[in-house]
């Protein structure tokens, strides 16, 4: 995502921010390229060289939100650890703003690298939480298995099911991944 | 989907004709609602006052073609047809033509019930699946079990990750389902 250099980074920053701002401002769906490049402080032909069209740059800066602020916390084991990163991961995603982000990321995205960013935080996170466990001694799942089958169910209800978007869903994740780990 | 009354729904069915011809001969991202009224002859009016707009109408499109239109197959047994199953819904929906109904389903969906259409389809599918395994005999999972660990990793693979697309991965994920529900 970020660029080298420092003009083109400034650029960067000073229209994501743009983006941010008036969204909150005047809402998503009212952002146009004019209106963003003018609180920016770029020509519009700027964006458009950069980022090719509007939902392309939503999509940037949606992944952009969408990166973990901080490490998953250690709460002691991997279960504890696992159960309070997927409630988490589920309140965020599921929140209006979450959902919001996730529609724009997948969007304007053609070659699916933004997606795949946001599978990539996810997975990052996950390798932490599981690296610590290591580190304990406690034996787990790999992150592939997680993603598989704690990850993409709430990605699923998410975004194709009106219902499970609550942190006993996402428990009972974790809780059925780890059991099936260590019930060879 | 299906509205009721005979002018109503020959107008869907030639608009929803029209968008499936256009999209062939002009490509999906140079349709436009003034065309396809054209092409179906009926005012662009109706269309905005029916559908909201072009993304509502694409998605609306998308859904039905994503129904299945048969059965799944009866191959003898509850694996071979889960298999047999998720081999095919994976390579359709991540064909390109797949990935775009998808893609369409979704955006221009802001209350999520084409959305939730798409995952419908797929849990009658699989309800038909395992009502046949009952029939038999055999014991399996429940229909939300195979929607949270065979159905929703294939989709988010599809949506967000560049690899497992293929049929060993839809097979693997079936097996490890089964396998679980049949260790107690």
């Amino acid at each position: 995502m970020a660029r080298p250099g420092g003009r083109s980074a400034r650029v960067q920053e000073a229209v994501h921010t743009a983006v941010r701002e008036l969204a909150e401002e005047v809402g998503r769906d009212a952002l146009t390229v004019p209106l963003i490049a003018a609180r920016a402080e770029v020509t519009p032909s700027t964006i458009y060289r950069r980022w090719g069209d509007l939902q392309a740059l939503l999509s940037d800066v949606a992944v952009e939100r969408l990166r973990p602020e901080t490490p998953p916390q250690d709460l002691g084991d991997l279960r504890t650890d696992l159960q309070a990163w997927a409630e988490q991961f589920l309140d965020e995603m599921a929140s209006p703003a979450g959902r919001a982000y996730i529609r724009d990321a997948l969007l304007g995205d053609p070659d699916g690298s933004n997606a795949g960013q946001c599978s990539a935080y996810a997975a990052e996170q996950i390798d932490v939480i599981l690296a610590r466990a290591a580190d304990r001694g406690e034996t787990g799942p790999g992150v592939e298995t997680v993603l598989d089958h704690v990850v993409a169910p709430m990605m699923y209800r998410i975004l194709f099911r009106p219902s499970g978007h609550d942190a006993a869903y996402a428990r009972s994740l974790v809780a059925t991944v780890l059991d099936a780990h260590s019930s060879p």
